[in-house]
């Protein structure tokens, strides 16, 4: 299969989507209203929704369940893009050749421009969950959501990262960082995608692992990318670019096989898998 | 009947459950378990929670039902003081008496803490509604806490009102400012308190007029409190304090007159909402 296609046709299908829940000027304050859309549209690879979208088809459903999910999974990224940049975190003016939140609308409306996609993201999935058929699932891809966004992951994930830049440490350190700053949202991608499509607690199971080593093995390669940056908090500093790449290629080894009871309609979660990690190549 | 005690037992039923669910240091950085912490204990009066129980109650279920919502709300509210306080926003280096998270954990730090304090705040939602017996009620109240939360809200309002400190606006404008900013979120406890109570729409729809105008009146008497700082977005400011005190009670009027067909068991409610608006007498 051919996963540009793929990521295309499941970026066009989540952007619609973001396009109708993102508020509009005239009901919010147009600068906020400008500052959400900034860095949604246009926006990056959309992997986390594509994700979302192939893990519900890997378990049977059709991809639509998973958009709701797909679209909340973009907005927390996305929110914690925009944090991250402030001149308080890491301090950036451009993010994919253009200016950052901040830099384009001040620091106040970039801080509440991020608290806005977030709680955003939220209704959107709670808004969609009470028109499905099934509450208790959306209500259990939100509670996973929650967590990934929160202080046991993604937030803790940058409170640690930020202190790293100041003290190098070892491998296991930084996996720690790595599996809550990036890969826990990844994870919940996945097992949202296939929660919302029906799947059991076993399989529940497997997709987080599947998604945390992925998760893990993207923010290697987001490393090795990034090599001349030279962060304290990156395996290609700790284990050189070789022994970073190996480890990826373990982890996405490890993750593809939790996948093994699958057939052929999970190919396109593994194919993204693959291209997640080996994307540097 | 004693609003102080209502108070005062309410706020030591939520504070409990605030206790179990805020991340103890060793499952986070212990910077951000401490910073997410600062205002939460010791807090304010827990009026927002009080509010959440005391709907619970006005339609006939135990202040139990609401407990995973009260603490919710306290942290939306608590997550957004914590980002109005920064120095980007209103600059802020003290609040009730202590230092504010910017000033004791570093800017980065309070930015974060604010973020995990409202990823929280859905999580304890989503956790208790995925066990109680009604998650299409859990997820509605979820929902309207998010939009309460998010940018036709609390954020919309913010971002006008840093923009009002700079133009004098009229009193209309000054309402809607303190619509969205205040009144939203303590409606979204009140009509959150009734909804997981098992309330009908027709009762949601008029707990949502009751929280509306008592939100709105809140926050004029909180202008009164506040007289010598005289900001710009303020009904002291474009009334006079005679006239604002006026508006105050006629909105309170209105708001009791939306419970009128409750009997006692909405004496707490009506009670809180008194203690609101005439708590500067």
């Amino acid at each position: 299969m051919d996963v540009n296609a793929y990521l295309r046709e499941r970026g066009e299908l989540v952007d619609g989507f973001l396009e109708q829940v993102l508020p509009k000027p005239g009901t919010v304050p147009p600068a906020l209203a400008q500052a959400m859309r900034h860095l949604v549209f246009p926006g990056g690879k959309r992997l986390r929704p594509a994700l979302a979208f192939a893990a519900a088809e890997a378990v049977g459903a059709p991809p639509e369940r998973a958009l709701a999910l797909a679209a909340a999974v973009e907005l927390v990224h996305t929110y914690s893009l925009v944090h991250d940049d402030l001149p308080c975190m890491d301090d950036d003016d451009e993010r994919r050749g253009r200016p950052t939140v901040h830099v384009a609308y001040g620091e106040a409306v970039a801080v509440l421009a991020g608290d806005a996609l977030l709680a955003l993201a939220f209704e959107v999935l709670a808004t969609q969950g009470a028109h499905d058929a099934c509450p208790e699932r959306a209500l259990g891809a939100l509670r996973d959501l929650a967590e990934a966004a929160g202080a046991r992951a993604l937030v803790g994930g940058q409170v640690d990262d930020l202190e790293l830049q100041e003290v190098p440490a070892d491998a296991a350190r930084i996996e720690s960082v790595h599996l809550r700053k990036s890969a826990a949202l990844i994870a919940a991608s996945v097992v949202g995608g296939a929660c919302l499509a029906g799947a059991d607690d076993a399989r529940l199971a497997r997709m987080r692992r599947f998604g945390e080593d992925v998760g893990v093995a993207f923010q290697i390669t987001d490393d090795l990318l990034d090599k001349d940056e030279d962060s304290a908090c990156s395996l290609v500093h700790a284990l050189g670019e070789d022994g970073a790449r190996a480890r990826a290629e373990a982890l996405l080894h490890q993750a593809l096989a939790q996948l093994d009871d699958l057939g052929e309609k999970a190919e396109p979660l593994r194919e993204l898998a693959r291209f997640a990690v080996r994307r540097d190549r």
